[in-house]
This record gives structure tokens, C-alpha cells and sequence, in this order.
């Protein structure tokens, strides 16, 4: 199976490697174009653009740094709008970042409420900025497909296949590239209509974020009341409630290690949209909001930048 | 090594069957002597009282079904107190109900406030209830040593010696009883003084009903803003939050199946009583305060004695 | 001094009566013009269109009954625009409206966070919507003035001159209308640059539903634990939070009475503003956090077009 | 009428001056009692001890300075309990403060909670602590009647008269000081048992330390968001949610001023015992114990002693 490969960053080029070693015909394209000698010592083709990618390849999958390179490769000269057409599709896996969630979901929602034509809704994102339901209605609109496909993992995931991809978007396009979803991802779920695949992340942040707090909670609590924090992470890790995020985040909290895997203020905004979320649907959710005013609190003290287990700083207070 | 055993409920016969398939000779009692026949068949002795095996055994262990029992066996006609001196020890392992635990500190507490002289207290304790303070300072009186036990796991752990023993008070018993207590348990902790085992259970349990609340209010999010809550449950499974209590609890709860493993009242106790603690300590912990109120309004809906996973019925809303 | 008026319902009709009896001329206009005749019988002359008034008098003052109208009385045929210039103003009175504010705003910022053209935002609200800013921009296009002037209170105070008003906007404009402003309201504040006026309200409202919300909890607790609520209220303003909100709504709340004066979705949707904006600032409010999962409960149960104060209801639990 | 007063600290002197200028015969009594010469000079007679208080009059009132102080007047040599008898009643005022509440309470409920023997309770007390069910207890044993009578006002109010009393205990000693409960205050209250008076001032003061927190996050959040605070304490006075307390508290605030009316530590204790009475009931109190927290987070940050306004410092966050 022939698959077009945007971007060669961490996560891309991990993900294109991993394809390569399963089989894959991959063409890809990186801004530097340096950056494809690596895949091309291991089998990859160089497309000289996302255009000329697209053209090779029945499916393109971008995973792009940031917003304005995800717009860039579908609307800038030599983008993917020059080759898109019926029986191509693109599939997008960069828009996991919240950031971006968040804006689109807001616009979008407040546009809404004021009952705008949807062509000027589609003109305004179009013109001013990058979304995936531009990038779909745009990519439709030449008459090719389109997926969202926000993956949950980091770089060794990426290598490994053991990804979890959340997409969403146009089913058939779905199908046709499962074999190339099952090498990248342990797992890959169609969540039905765009939207739905950040809707998804930010409910599982939302449950981490409480699950942090409250956890930040309970170390603090430990310490005050004269019991060893390190004492309560192996009696939590030997329980019911033992997982991979305690585990993992809770030695280097104790000491006061907070380096950035998901920043703080990130993880405060996602606990915002699924409140919001949650406003549009009647859906009470106090742990969430006393959460949410406790990453606040994070924030106010400069401590957005870094790692979301910052929030432990905040509980415990600063000397 | 010989080791007496008080109770053969659920749990005590799990655990002395246990004892005695890892070669240990074992002098079991229990209310309902016909209930030693089981494992007298599996080569323990009977002693016909509390007393008696404590006169056999240099270590006694008790699991036992709730306080007035395990009171009866220290200070009845036959009970240990009539055979314990220099050189022997009691370690109770049943005082891991949270409703005691909570009345325990909770006068503990409140009369420490008054200043109350410690032989006014105890007095009033040893004739009117049991807990472990008293019992230790009653075995002790007797030149006998004292251990609080509390065991975290259920039934199946306890047959296969997977328990997890958050254990308080002398240190030397605690040593000379590691060979039992590595049989019974997977892992165990002794925590320091006394009240520490209640503590850690405490915090655990905070931080446990604060998660099984978040988990809740994303269920709920998911159902009301058009995600299918079991593809939730798939993905957190996935992920760096995954945790035997979502995965366990999760699916069941969803079909309203909240069948008591761990009774809603007593959850919402624990939080309380972790807030309690907090408080004495100048601990703000906005979360858990957040998730007693959700669990408060879920007693408030009659939900108290089903298991705490009924909090999503209250974070749901009842129709 | 000669003052033209717009919208003649309720409000606009106690207003202008008012200025009248205080020996002002005024030039009033109303859609349905019959609506005016009260008025001309107490003096007034009749505009017939809203241009007409604005071509008679410096000032004049807007009462619209919804943002529509607002709209409709500056940009439709015979509208404002078409006679405004140098040295007349227009101060809009009627953007009280919560809904209102709460969409502006959040348009404001979601554009912004684009980074949107100017033009581009003021193309798209004059096109599809109303809100202050545009009409204070359009009608300096033009050469005009513009205040924003919301108002609070209600029929009464509007008779008698006693509303508050909260402008924010031009000074100049401001300040050649104090004489009319001060037969208006017992107290009218300018609040510097547009958009201070709402986030006075937001700022005010947000502390009134966290008011509401205690003084709920306060009055089924009372009940709940055998005291009278009736005595409650009683001793509550006897005392140094004795206020005219607890003391008008309190026995209407017991008996169920909820007939809307301020509808709790309003309510709501100015605490979550109130939050947005706390958010913008790292401003941490877990009570008004609180509250609005509270008021968000009461939604979910249907409650959402009573009065705030059915938020009651939701501290109660229904049946 | 004749109406003995025990204790002349500041509001007992201007209560029973207060009483004296109404026509009543005082007898007083004052630990120093050359503080009673003041009152002496106003037509007052002085007793020698409570005891002798008691035997001239048929009604005493205490308001003494501390629990302690209280229990003396009771309890000791030369105390009321030696000529209290059937016809003569004692109305003690001076239990308003809510440490002692609290510390009652508690013991109250957790001893109960064991189920104790009523005498074990009362010999409790009795032995070890001050407490009005105790005076009431003992008062009746010996034929007297007991009312437990918290004033809720300062010095000023007792002076004019103008304290509410929450009375509670015996109705017929209640209605024999009408006269004298006339003049002491501008409203009394009759609340049934023992003990309303305590819980009325619980819920009270837990609905105050709610608004307080409110309105301290939206001082905060006015002068984040650029808004003059001051001119928000300006508008808050002109509407519906206009109270003494902002008016009074709230310029001080902005300033930094939290002399100490009410103590911090004191107000949040209230609020965590009025969810304590809540928990009992099942009564979910989310916003109440929201401010909980922040409070406890200002106890934190070494506040406790400052007025419960300080919160205001916690909600700000400190530099």
C-alpha cells in the first residue's frame, strides 16, 4: 500500500519509519526536505510538495508542528488543494493540540448562537484560519476526502505502533486506510462526525486533570498529617486506583520536577472546554469546576508553563 | 511458626488456609466452632477460646466481623486479655471498617480538644466501645504486645496471599510476625504509631472517591454531548490513567449496576473524614470538598448503601 | 434641554414620562407609534422615524426591547445613521440584556484570539448582529457620539428616577447629558472605555447568584435540621447581611414562587461569564465555580425559565 | 422588676446600664468587682458572689467573658448552683462563641454516636467542661430554669438595646424575661431546644462567610479585570444585594485592613461545622463548602487571627 507521508518532526518521522519497517510505500515531504534523507535511506520517496505527494498517493496523512503548518500544506502554493480530488484523501493527526480545540470550538459555537449563514462562517475560517472542518469542507469541496485522526502517545508509542488514534470524519476514507491506522496505532476508533474526536480528548483530560488534582490533593494531605508521600505512591500503586500517570509523574512531583510533558495551562484550558462542554449540555460537573479553579490558582502563581503535576505546587502552597 | 487465628468470616478463613498451605501450624477459633472443621481438615487445631490460643501461640491474629466482635475477643470471659503477657502478641487485622475508624478519631479527636486526662478517656472507651488504641493499651497493660493491621483487598487476595497490610504500633511485633504477614500479604507497611494504617486507608480512599466522581462526571459528559460512553471506557483504558476501578467498575455502572462492593456512605465518610484531617492540618482541598457534596447529594437520593459507584447516578441526575 | 427617545415599552415609557415631568422637551418615536400618544397628551412630540428624532435633538437616548430592535433603530431605512453627526450623540440604554452581553463578548474574544482584521469583525457584527461596539464605531464613522448606558432596576425606579446607570464610552457625550441622566437615575457612573459597563453587571450579578445559592443552602439547611426557615429569614435581616434580595425573595422561595424577575439561565450564563473572564485574568472563584454547577443542576432539571431563585429548588432536591 | 447580671465586660456593663436606665433594679456581680462601681453610681446593688445574685433575684443573667468564666459563675465555691432553686431562673448570654459550640457539638454527636448512657455523657461534661446543655442539666437538677440566650451585635447594639437574642431552653423562664429580653434587644428570638440557638448562628454565619467570600472574588476579579473596586463597592450599595457588611467591610478591605471583628479561624469553623449539620441531614452544601476551603487555604497563609475578611488576601493570592 502506497501512503503520502506531510511532515517529519518526532512524531512524523516515527510514525513513517514504523510504516516503512511494515511494508508501506511512503512518500514524504518535510519543509526541510534535509530531513527525508533518513527515510529515504530506509526506503521512503521524496515528493518536492504536499502537492505532489497528494498526486502520488490515493492517501496522504500530515502530522504537522503547529496550527499555520497544518493550514500551510493545504492552502499555500504547491498544498494539497492543487491535487486533491474524488477517490484521494487526506487524513490530519496533527490537530491534537488543545490549543487549537479550543478556538475552533469557540468560534464555532459562538458563531453559532448568533445563527450566521454557514457560507459566511466557512469564508470567515477560511480566510483567517486553520481548523479541520475548513480542511474537510475545503478538501470536499475538490471532491477528496477527509479524516481527523488526533493521536494520544508520545514518541516511543509513535515507534512502536502503540499509538491510540481518535478519528473522525468521513468513514469510507476510515476504511480504506485501517492497514496503514493499524500499524501506526494499538488502536485506532472511529468516533463519527468531526468534532467528536476532540470531544473525546477533552473528556479523558478533563478525568486526568481531577484525577491529578485530586492526587496532588492526597500527597499534600500525606505530608500534613505526618505520613511519607512516598509511602502513599507504593500503598496507591499496589490498589485499585494504581495507573501509569501516578506512577509515573508522582517520585518526580515530590522533588519538585514539573518539566513540561503537557503543560499546565493546556491542561487548565481542556478542563475549561469540557466545562463549556458540559454548559451546552446541562451537565453539572463540580469536581471539574473545583479543579479548574485550582489550575487557575496554578496559573496565577507562573506555573502554566510547566508540567500540569505543577498543580501539586498550588495545593501545597508556596512558602 | 505457630500462629493463632481469631475468626474464620470470609477473609480469616481465606487467610489461615493460606497460612497453613505455606506450612504454618495454625490454632484457629471462631464464634461458631463448627466452622473450624474446614480447615482442621487441612491440619489446623482448635483452641476452644480466644484465651486458649492465645496461651498456644506466641502471635494471635484477629479478623474479625465488625467492633463489638472483635471487642468481645479481648476483653469477654475466654478472651485474650485473660492470657496475654511478656513475650506474646495481638495483632488485629479487622479494624478496617471505615465506620469505626471514623467514630474512633472522631472522639479521639474532640476530647483530645477538651484536654481530657488519658486515663479518663480510656476509660470511657474500654467501657463503652472498642478500638485499637484501647486494645493496644489493654494488651500492653498485660505486658502483651499490639499491632493494628488493617488489610487493604477483598476475598480472592486474601486467598492467594495478594493483600495489601497497612499496619501500625510495636515494631517488634511487626518483625517477629513478617514470615505470617509476607504469606498473607503481597506487601505490607508498618506505618509508625498507631492511627497511621486509618490515615493511609484515609487518604486512599479520598483520593479514590474523588477519581470515581471525575470518572463519573465524564461518563456523563460523554453521553450528553453525543460520545458513546463505553468507547470512553475503551479509551481511558488505553491510556496513562488506565486503572483496574475504571475498568473494573466502569461497564457495570452504565447499566446502572452498582451492587456494593464498597458502600456509597462510607466512601462519602472517608472523604469527610479526609477533609477533617485536612482542616486540622490547614490542608485547602477544594476537590475532595467538591466530591463530598456530589456524594452527599447521592445519600440525599437514597443511594447511601449501594456501592460508591452510584455517584454517577447523582452526577446523572435522577429522571 | 432637548432630548429625543427611542422605544417607548415598559421602561422607555416610565423614562421619558419621567423626563418630561422634570421639564424637558422630548421628542419620542416608538414602532408602533399609537404607543406614543400617552406621552404627547404629557407633552412629548412625536419623531417618525427614528432618524427624524435624531435630526430634532443633540442627544437622544435608545430604550429597544431587544437586541434586533437595537439594531434596527441605527442601521434600517429612517435609522439613525442616516441623521447622525458632529455634535450629536446617542446613548443606548437598552443592552442590558445578558444573553446579549455574554455573546458580544464571547465573539469579542474568540475573534480576537484570531487575531481578526478589525474591518473584518465590524463587517461581520453590523452584517448579522448588534452589539455596542458596533454601534458606537458606526455612529462615530458618521461623526456622532456614543455612550453605552445600561441600566439597573426595573419599572418602579425607572417612574421615579431612581435606576443606576453604567455607562461606559464617550466622556463628552457623557458628560452633556448629565442633566438628563441625573433625572434618570439616582446615581449614573462612567466607567471609562465600552465594554465596562457589562463587566460591571457580570462582576455584580456573579456575586448575587453566589448570594442566592448560600442563602438556598442556608434555608434547606435550616429546614432540614428542625429549625424554621421563616425565623431564619427573619434573624437574616436583622443583621449585618440583612438585604433587599433576601428579604423580597425569601418567603417567595418557601412556598415555592418563582415567577421570574431574572431568569436563572441568565443567571448561569453571567456567573459563566463572570468565570470567562476570571479565567482571561487567572482570577481563581471556586465559589462562583461552585455556584454555577449548582445553577447548571437547576437547568438540567427544567428550571431554567423560573427565577434565579429556583436555583432553591436544585439545593432541595426535587421529590 | 429585679434581674441579677454576673460579668461586666464590655457588653455586660452596657447591658445592664442599658437596663438600669429602663427602670430595672440590678443586682451585679463582677469578678473584679470594683468594675462594678460605675454601675453602682446608676442606681445598681452589688452582690458579693453569684450565689448571692441568685438568692436576691429571680432572674440572673450571665454574659461572662470566656467558657471557662462561665462554667466558674456555675461551678464553683460562692457559684450559682448554691442557691439556685424551683422559682428562680438563669439565662446565660454569653455562649456565643462559637469555639465552644463547635467543641460541644462534636463531643455531643460522637459520643452519641456511641450510644453512652446518658449520666456517662452529663459526668462527662460536667467533670471536665463548660457547656449550656451541662448548666442546664445541673441548673434543673437543682428546681432552677435554664435558657441558653446568644446576642448577635456588638457594643453599640448593647448599649441601645438594639442585640437580637436566639434564645432556647425553657419557654416558661423565656416568657418570665420578656421585660428584660425587651430591652436588652430589638428583637428575641424562642427557638425550642437546646442547642437552635447554636445551629440558627451556624447557618447564619455560614450564609455571611459565603457572601464574603463572593464578594471578595468579585473585588478581585473587578480589579483584574480593570474595573475600580471601589467603584463596584459603589454599585453593590445602590441595588438589591446592598448590606451593612459590604458597606461596612468593604473599603477597609481594599486597604488591606482586616482588624479583627469576627477571626478568620472563627468564621471557618462555623462554616465547617454547618456542613458537619448538613452531612448529618444529607443537605449537599457545594458553595458553602467551596469557601470552606478558601478559608482554610487563608488559615494557611497565616490569617486565622485577622478578621474572616482577610479571605480577601487568599483570594487575591499573595505576592
Amino acid at each position: 500500500m502506497e501512503v503520502g507521508f506531510l511532515g517529519l518532526g518526532i512524531m512524523g518521522k516515527a510514525i513513517s519509519m514504523n510504516l516503512l519497517q511494515h511494508g508501506f510505500k511512503v512518500t514524504v515531504w518535510n519543509r526541510t526536505l534535509s530531513k527525508c534523507n533518513e527515510l529515504v535511506a530506509h526506503g521512503a520517496t521524496i515528493g518536492e510538495s504536499p502537492a505532489e505527494v497528494v498526486k502520488k498517493c490515493k492517501i496522504t496523512i500530515g502530522m504537522l508542528a503547529d496550527p499555520p503548518a497544518a493550514l500551510s500544506v493545504v492552502f499555500d502554493k504547491g498544498g494539497i488543494l492543487e491535487q486533491i480530488c474524488p477517490g484521494k484523501g487526506y487524513i490530519d493527526m496533527s490537530t491534537v493540540d488543545p490549543e487549537t480545540s479550543t478556538k475552533i470550538s469557540q468560534v464555532y459555537r459562538s458563531l453559532n448562537s448568533f445563527g450566521l449563514e454557514e457560507y459566511c462562517f466557512l469564508h470567515l475560517i477560511i480566510e483567517t484560519c486553520v481548523d479541520t472542518d475548513s480542511l474537510g469542507v475545503t478538501v470536499n469541496a475538490k471532491g477528496g476526502h477527509f479524516l481527523e485522526a488526533p493521536v494520544s502517545g508520545s514518541k516511543q508509542p509513535a515507534e512502536t505502533g502503540q499509538l491510540v488514534i481518535l478519528s473522525a470524519g468521513e468513514k469510507e476514507l476510515y476504511d480504506e486506510a485501517i492497514p496503514a491506522l493499524n500499524v501506526i496505532g494499538k488502536k485506532s476508533f472511529f468516533l463519527g462526525e468531526i468534532g467528536n474526536g476532540a470531544k473525546m480528548k477533552l473528556v479523558v483530560n478533563m478525568i486526568m486533570g481531577c484525577m491529578m488534582n485530586a492526587f496532588s490533593e492526597g500527597l499534600v494531605l500525606s505530608e500534613k498529617s505526618g505520613l511519607d508521600p512516598r509511602t502513599l505512591l507504593e500503598v496507591l500503586d499496589l490498589g485499585g486506583i494504581a495507573n501509569p500517570m501516578f506512577r509515573g509523574k508522582g517520585p518526580g512531583m515530590l522533588q519538585g520536577n514539573h518539566s513540561p510533558a503537557f503543560p499546565l495551562k493546556h491542561q487548565q484550558k481542556d478542563i475549561r472546554l469540557a466545562l463549556a462542554l458540559g454548559d451546552e449540555n446541562a451537565v453539572s460537573m463540580p469536581v471539574a469546576a473545583a479543579a479548574n479553579e485550582t489550575y487557575k490558582t496554578a496559573r496565577s502563581l507562573g506555573l502554566g508553563d510547566l508540567d500540569f503535576s505543577a498543580v501539586y505546587e498550588a495545593v501545597k502552597g508556596l512558602k
